[in-house]
């Protein structure tokens, strides 16, 4: 079937309306009806080929919601009218010790929601900036928000899991005192999920003009991280650090503020190295620097389910289809509180 | 009183034959006749003034035996006469978390062996290169091997525990693979210690010469770095790896052969530091890069017993006192196998 998306030809070009084809829903496979898509970092730099191995035409978009409009014969998960999400992963092989352990965003054969390899034409994934979706029911996730905050529930399918996977992993909760370094798409939701699991949380920012708003999304105590004294007051004292940081920066700043066996968790990857970080520092107290990629599917909805128990959603701005290429420049400059999101209706206009 | 000790007066100056003053044994001391003190890269760092704050004269040595020739009259867990040895650490505050966890090697407060703050005269510590030390009961250990292997246990008071306890703290194990990576000093006794705990050991070399040697040290596999193929057979099979090697050198080689969630700990401290390794690396498969350093007391005493259990000792060169500058030259050079250990007896002549 042939649906209308956005998507770009080419690396250089602005995104454009077009149409794409999606498969018949196959036996294990559920239609999505797309309601909303979360706009991701990583589909800018996916979409403008700023990482190797972009296909074109690429249609940008992994933090999907939406309602089910057909299933397929043998899918037992999901029932046409479920509202319902899917994240970064449609794919994976299903059998390796990664995917049996409900870690599939590790698996070496996971498939990405779009750019992903795959067999169907035009031989790579096309993903949620489009008005439906074919994804096999393994890799579709419940949401049981209220349907008003379904366009807020978006960008839970990346940055929610990518931030409440390492809190989880990490052990975050009562009694522990947790640093979330950056405050965008992805910090914005690692404090309101870190104070959710009741931890005392320490936001970290390199804007005074963002001290007040870390405080409302649930930050304990704000950090403006270029005041030396201010840092100095926290040293050895985190069980925990998430740095949402994808820029390169100082890394030592803050594995000096973690206690004894303390973890510093990179969700971030820079496009080039972050200064090589003092071994001393982490010699001294046992301390590990970490890396964390998105979460897998029982996990993510695991996060679906705290969220909406929490009332636990995004800070949006809805934006019409049309509007993207103007978003990611306004992106780029950090100027969004904190994550746009597609209105999906606007797609067929 | 007086003993004799073999130290620097400058960091530019050789080693030479001194006399230094040792307290009186407190109510907690223990009077060691030191028999052998092993000979650490930490020491030449420090007596060379090549890391900051060496204070002279400089005596180092820090991996002391000997039998107790006096003890105090409130000590209760020693007895003159008993074989013992003492590491890296001769105080710390004894009330703080790290103390109170028996990890009184991440104390704020932990004095060093030699060069370590204290109230006595000259106003810091005076190492294990002298015919005797005076220690407080906590920071003394019990030595169970044979009286004949003496020299040889020596090493296993710094380099010993410096692989032993993260071996043992990322539960190294029966069914795991694990890597070690440099065949030195602590490289030999990691692959000894790993392989007795029942792990499958992986030892990597940059040097074709030291392949059998690997072996011989108890290595089920020995992988020579610089040979691409060898190392891509290990591609994310290893559940950890024990870093052993402190010049600088790309982490990234040796990060991808982890699993996913395998750590990789680095015992050895750069003067420069290591290339930044690629974030992506760690992302992909949640893989850390943590830092370890000696081990506490408590933990210290389980590896000597573990070690004396299972008959494990260094492999060492035994050398006279006087013969301590030139060993230097020759460590520099990778030239001993593995530790040279100065006979103290020498220190009287």
């Amino acid at each position: 079937m042939t649906v209308k998306a956005y998507g770009a030809h080419a690396g250089d070009q602005a995104l454009v309306s077009m149409d794409i084809t999606r498969r018949e829903p196959g036996a294990h496979d559920v239609l999505i009806d797309i309601a909303f898509c979360g706009v991701c970092h990583s589909d800018l730099h996916t979409v403008r080929a700023e990482w190797a191995g972009t296909q074109f035409p690429c249609v940008p978009g992994h933090e999907i919601v939406g309602r089910i409009s057909a299933v397929g014969a043998h899918v037992s998960s999901h029932k046409v009218g479920d509202l319902v999400g899917v994240g970064c992963i449609v794919n994976s092989c299903k059998h390796c010790a990664d995917c049996g352990d409900g870690l599939e965003n590790y698996c070496d054969g996971m498939v990405g929601t779009y750019n992903g390899a795959t067999e169907e034409k035009p031989g790579w994934t096309l993903g949620g900036y489009s008005q439906q979706i074919v994804v096999h029911e393994r890799y579709v996730l419940r949401v049981r928000h209220p349907e008003q905050d379904l366009a807020a529930v978006a960008p839970l399918l990346c940055a929610g899991i990518t931030t409440y996977s390492p809190l989880r992993h990490w052990n975050v909760g009562p009694g522990k005192k947790v640093g979330v370094v950056g405050i965008g798409g992805l910090g914005h939701m690692g404090i309101k999920l870190a104070r959710a699991m009741g931890a005392h949380v320490v936001a970290f920012t390199t804007s005074e003009s963002k001290r007040a708003d870390a405080r409302a999304l649930g930050a304990n105590e704000v950090v403006v991280s270029r005041n030396a004294d201010e840092m100095a007051a926290h040293v050895q004292s985190l069980d925990f650090i998430l740095d949402t940081v994808a820029a390169p920066h100082d890394l030592d700043a803050f594995l000096v503020l973690l206690k004894r066996d303390g973890t510093m968790t990179l969700v971030g990857a820079p496009a080039t190295p972050h200064p090589s970080p003092n071994v001393f520092n982490q010699i001294m107290k046992r301390r590990a620097i970490a890396g964390s990629m998105i979460g897998g599917i029982p996990e993510t909805q695991e996060m679906l389910d705290f969220c909406a128990e929490y009332g636990i959603v995004a800070d949006i701005e809805l934006i019409r289809a049309e509007e993207i290429n103007v978003a990611y420049e306004r992106m780029l400059k950090g100027d969004v509180k904190y994550r746009f999101v597609i209105d999906n209706a606007t797609l067929s206009k």
